[in-house]
């Protein structure tokens, strides 16, 4: 059965990797899957036969077979028990792997994705430039305490996992903000994901689709 | 080996079961497993001795033994794997109940607890009172997107799993907002949730500890 995912027609970051395809992207060339895309227009996004694989409406979702999923956690998950390379055998280590998974998208990514609320959903408020960095320093608390949790390891628990996949993802958002930079070892964190080769594998290929492709409006 | 879950000594929720312990007590009544509790103040969440168990200094926290998990997601993960009750058996529908556990806390809980931002954090700068609409109105757009997906089902997919126990866990701290109220399927779906046996004896048992114990300042 083909694995087939989607992604923007055109993404709002213009190929900066920062859509949520390339997590699930990431995370098969992490396992070694091959996979088809289907791209999908912000209209189509929305119409009722892409709302029936995704009730949120967004991208990415992953179809193979009779089975449909639209979480990246969901998917990767998903990959990860399938697959060998995403998570330890060791049922103590796996279930603090799984653990990591959902810190990085409950914990630490709804902190990081205020600043898309403050700049841009809310970029043209009056409060926008004095909120700004009250939600700074709400990522820099979160960032501070995974930094010193890290300390000078390599992945957050062990070997890389779906774990670091997934909170990799949600952080080198960042970089753009500065905010990065501040925790040397988070930097090198996100520097040693973005150098295995998968992660390359699947940036390049989200970014050749979104390289011919300016941002939409 | 006994279960040991954390929970505050004293809820700032005054025990209305909005803490997180409430979801671990949940999944660990849903599954029959019994568990002890201890006990953690706000000045001992942040010190060494809970930071080790727990990097960003929260509740709750889980040890069994040698395993210690600290985010709800993968504890209540953890506790559906390991014993019946909370995922179904076919691979695919387990593959989807997981999914909506990421949905929960990833897509849907990161809105609602905007209103927490709004009316607390930042509850008294000058633009709260205008924000809060805007936040207000997020939420509906993820509430009506779970409603119309929900429909008139019981569940979101099939029977009751760990998906529904996370996403009635993050949806339900929306009562006391009116939101909730505006959809009377999901107004139904949790009251279905707070009707279940295994959840009346954790909120109950949440509820005994900190009725006796006025929230904290």
């Amino acid at each position: 059965m083909p694995i087939i995912i989607t992604a923007f027609e055109r993404s709002p970051d213009g190929g900066k990797g920062l859509a949520r395809d390339t997590r699930v992207r990431w995370a098969l060339e992490e396992v070694g899957q091959p996979y088809e895309v289907r791209l999908v227009s912000f209209r189509a996004m929305k119409e009722p036969a892409h709302m029936g694989l995704h009730p949120f409406g967004q991208i990415p979702t992953y179809e193979e077979g009779d089975l449909a999923l639209f979480e990246t956690g969901g998917i990767v998950f998903h990959l990860a028990e399938r697959y060998a390379g995403l998570l330890p055998a060791d049922a103590n280590a796996r279930a603090r792997a799984i653990t990591w998974m959902f810190a990085a998208v409950n914990t630490v990514e709804p902190a990081i994705l205020e600043l898309v609320t403050v700049r841009f959903l809310e970029g043209d408020k009056p409060w926008s430039k004095e909120r700004l960095p009250l939600v700074a320093d709400r990522i820099r608390d979160r960032l501070g305490q995974l930094s010193a949790r890290l300390g000078d390891a390599d992945w957050l628990d062990g070997a890389f996992s779906a774990g670091d996949l997934m909170m990799a993802s949600v952080i080198l958002r960042l970089r753009a903000s500065g905010i990065l930079d501040e925790f040397p070892n988070l930097a090198a964190y996100i520097a040693r994901s973005e150098a295995r080769p998968a992660y390359k594998r699947a940036f390049a290929a989200q970014l050749a689709i979104n390289a011919g492709n300016p941002p939409a409006g």
